[in-house]
């Protein structure tokens, strides 16, 4: 595990099963590595995932999360087998789906892009996870199911970030069926922004994630807050909003330098990161 | 026409071109079979469709409800033939359109699947027909046309499922063109789920019913309405809404019964239906 | 330029980069003609589009708008030599964006079908225009981008038409990472409607234009505001006003007209207009 030595431990170390790792670019990767559980996300897994994102929320060098996870599946979603345990009410549910949903709810908060790098069967809430990040990468062994109702639970949580991103028959199918799609048809439907074969994956995900970290931090936060906000809101207040986000883009120092940039058909020099953009920015649209 | 022996028949006999059949099962298919008319939507097959779904939603024992037509068309959409008379008024056609949405609404609220099985063409309120059902099968030779416009009338009520289907310049090529759609491109597009040749179309439909008869009742109802009702909701509040249905699913029979199954590597056998799961769980993630 | 001898010429003049034509058939268009500047919307050419538009609402004779462009670039977005010059305020640049707003909310307003019509490559507010559109046809040398991020803006004005036209995935990684895509992948993926290589692009623009001159112009603006105002709405207020707009529709002389004209078995002849519907209507339905 690379530390930032911006970036003090947290008091409480993450269990053996979930590897954290901060590199100095500012590069969240957490990895589920409770193989032969099929990575589910446990009470205790819930509690792990949400403490290293609470303390990315406290990360001043962020600029992107990883999820990723070892073995067959990225994900098997909720722990049938606690959930099975006699005497649970359905309070005990609720809390269990609540905290779930916070642990969600905090990815799209986050003020980063966040990646799910799926190596492996996503199913349920782990379907869900991939569908909740901002983007994912999918190897060609991937498979994916709202695979709940073949246990008698609906995947109704799921069906949330799910049916924001597939088509709606085709989400209403997942879910009623808990059939499997291959990677190739959640590229098509959408779950997922690019499939490679297993021994590419880690370079495809190195390829995006350096896209990510040659734009200034502030703008793709600024712009993810939006992205969701405006998406919820009618298209004349979405407009609103947008067009103030964008009049404080423009304030920014790295929007400025931007601009010059462009104009001066060179690459930008972010202000705060002394980094060069990588991505090849050549003015080549200047007047 | 197979008869639940628990299910009495409706004091009005359905008309000779609405073919109603329940089978034992619980699979209940409406066939529209007024071919030489293009099996469209007048006034009497509206109320006759609408007096089965009334009494679709009595039935207890019902768990997958099947549109199918006979003929070269599925459903040409409204009786234009009704609506050119001389002398109705604008009250008259509201109340039409009303009727019809009526019966529109109704399948989205019936708590088990519906199933459009779609051999031919499906224009206006016909292709409305196809986009409102949960889940749609199509021969290769079905077409699909939103074509009101191609005699004066804007298919405002079919935009209303289609604009929630389909991608929105494709709706409004639709919309605005009244040209035809393929199934393939119907499928593309995510208007239907699955296409088939036409002598493979009633085998592809047995096994899509067959998957959603192995699920338990309850959470499909619950998944349903929970499905329609999160995705007009904010983000926030569809997670709260999903996180209720989940825990009130989890203290369903249905739901202990498959996570047990799940954990001792078997398929579950639903309370209240004594039926075998047939669709292959065998606990494959257990810890 | 030609002219509708009932349309009067603006008082204004549009200026060399803005090409205005307005055929007898009612067809306006409108080409940037500011190649050697990638056709950047300048407050000076947003100015002209908006003087041409606030025109264009007082044609009574408007059918369809089509948005064109000469050189490499349909457009490239905002100027950002201009944005970037110094002392501007965010004051400054929020006007800018609400007027770039205003433009594109007056497309969406006109009650005629907006066609884009995509040579080369749209880029940030370029590809918004794009998306606001109600159809798009490109050339396959057109590429599409939302490339505002590389310069460090994010393109949150474009965000607002891009999420409603495209996956949720597929819009934050091009506006996370301002890569383009092709003319393909656009049509994929539901930003455009049509691709052609350039020396067709034009005859598949005119099929497409002939095919909305066809309908009758009164059942398209109702048509057109339906589709945006009940897309916003949920389901159950969506179906009420759009039965209601189909209810007013019946009652315009052309749904009448084309009422009977299919009943008879022969093409419309829409009031108003004394054309004759060319796309081929021959009651093919009738009972």
């Amino acid at each position: 595990m690379e530390i930032d030595p911006a970036q003090p431990l947290a008091s409480a170390p993450a269990p053996a099963w979930l590897r954290v790792e901060r590199d100095p670019r500012g590069v969240l990767t957490l990895t589920l590595q409770q193989a032969q559980r099929f990575n589910v996300l446990s009470q205790a897994m819930l509690q792990a995932l949400q403490a290293a994102l609470d303390q990315a929320e406290q990360d001043p060098g962020l600029r992107v999360l990883v999820l990723a996870a070892e073995g067959a599946a990225f994900c098997a979603g909720h722990d049938l087998k606690a959930m099975a345990a006699p005497g649970l009410t359905q309070s005990d549910h609720l809390a269990l789906f609540q905290q779930c949903t916070r642990f969600m709810e905090s990815l799209q908060r986050l003020p980063v892009p966040v990646v799910a790098r799926v190596q492996g069967l996503a199913t349920a809430a782990g379907c869900q996870l991939v569908a909740q990040c901002d983007l994912a990468v999918a190897s060609t062994e991937a498979r994916f199911a709202t695979s709940g109702i073949r246990y008698g639970l609906f995947c109704a949580t799921p069906a949330v970030p799910l049916s924001r991103n597939v088509p709606a028959k085709k989400a209403l199918e997942m879910l009623f069926t808990g059939d499997f799609i291959d990677a190739q048809e959640a590229l098509a439907q959408g779950l997922v922004n690019r499939v490679a074969p297993p021994q590419e994956l880690d370079a495809v995900l190195a390829t995006l994630v350096d896209s990510l970290l040659a734009k200034p931090k502030a703008a793709l936060a600024w712009g993810k807050a939006l992205f969701y906000r405006q998406r919820e809101a009618g298209a004349a207040t979405a407009y609103q909003l947008a067009a103030q986000t964008m009049a404080v883009n423009m304030m920014d120092p790295a929007a400025q330098e931007g601009a010059l940039a462009f104009l001066q058909k060179r690459a930008p020099v972010w202000p705060h990161s002394g980094e060069r953009s990588g991505d090849g920015v050549s003015g080549e649209f200047t007047s």
